[in-house]
């Protein structure tokens, strides 16, 4: 049965990126910080067109967050170059071969035709709202589940309108005090969640990295 | 070695109270969903002056929370009939005999002579500021540590300040979706956690309570 689901890093207070979010520093400033758990992992390098890495319980567990997955959906935020109509020659952050390797169906209020990337990536920009991007990328996915990637306020508009089937966030042990926030919708309906699992990383983790790896997982 | 700590149950979206705190609903609307994991546990039922209550490894997680300490500090909106001038009359929330047992130390702006209450609470109004109720508290704690109550105010106080020694957060498997923040400060300074431990009780919980438990604690 195909899912749609979420796998994010989030601050302790909340946030996915730092503040001041921009093309110099598309993760905010100090939002690194939550990902140090995932650099040097081999999933990761080889993702990202490298060799080597380590191999541990964090390398399982990220693959596990990206395995089973057919098609991925991202907002404009997250893609890039936004907001407003498209510098056609922004192809998003991840230069020619994205770490995707699936269709990814992007979220924006302006048309734009299919971009393809090398290893499988393909951008398609949807603008006729989650439902139908969720329907492209269901069709898309072959049966694997739909990952949305980000950010905080497509994640929010998917869970409000109650589409989403799971999620896994990974909680770092920083304050970021300021940034964007993984959940942020004054007004939004209140959620009981049901708990799947929780892996914990901490003792392993405050050896390894000094305390700024990723303390647990919560799916 | 007295720390200054504290404990607190926050939803996965950040939030220790929901929407609209007022004297109706101290915690907000839906906010007791947060504290579904420690009703009915055996040292709740005590501090709250009544027996029985089930002993298991949460009575334990909540017992150990309070253990060693000799002191609290809270803010006014916690201990409640604020802001402005004090309403005498007003002696917090938790009638005759509240569950604290130690000196409270309630920070405001308006002066007030101190009030003692059944069984070992007093609460004393401190408008110096911050530096002055700790110092106040660590004198009164005789040695052991000093918790802060909340609200997320204070605690973002006293972490900005560079003052807090550990803490420990449960993380309750709810999304508010709106409510009051525990850390909510923005150009608040980036702060790195030294993950001490992490405690699970996912599938023990996602039985008892149908998922509204609280999932784990990380300090």
């Amino acid at each position: 049965m195909s899912k749609l689901k979420f796998d994010i890093t989030m601050s302790l207070d909340g946030f996915i990126a730092g503040p001041n979010p921009g093309p110099e520093a598309p993760l905010g400033e100090g939002g690194e910080r939550l990902h140090q758990w995932v650099y040097g992992l081999r999933s990761f390098e080889e993702r990202h067109g490298r060799g080597g890495g380590e191999t541990n319980r964090d390398d399982e567990i990220a693959e596990e967050a990206l395995a089973n997955t057919g098609a991925v959906i991202m907002g404009r935020g997250m893609f890039g170059a936004g907001p407003g109509p498209w510098d056609e020659a922004w192809e998003g952050w991840w230069g020619d071969e994205p770490p995707f390797g699936v269709p990814v169906f992007v979220l924006t209020h302006h048309a734009r035709e299919p971009v393809a990337m090398k290893g499988g990536t393909t951008f398609t920009f949807v603008t006729e709202g989650i439902e139908s991007a969720l329907e492209q990328a269901r069709a898309a996915a072959g049966g694997k589940d739909v990952a949305i990637a980000g950010g905080g306020r497509v994640v929010q508009q998917y869970l409000d309108a109650g589409l989403l089937d799971e999620f896994q966030v990974h909680v770092a042990p920083v304050l970021f005090g300021d940034g964007v926030r993984l959940f942020e919708q004054p007004g939004a309906v209140q959620i009981e969640l049901d708990p799947v699992s929780l892996l914990s990383q901490v003792e392993r983790r405050a050896r390894r990295t000094g305390g700024s790896g990723s303390p647990f997982t919560v799916c």
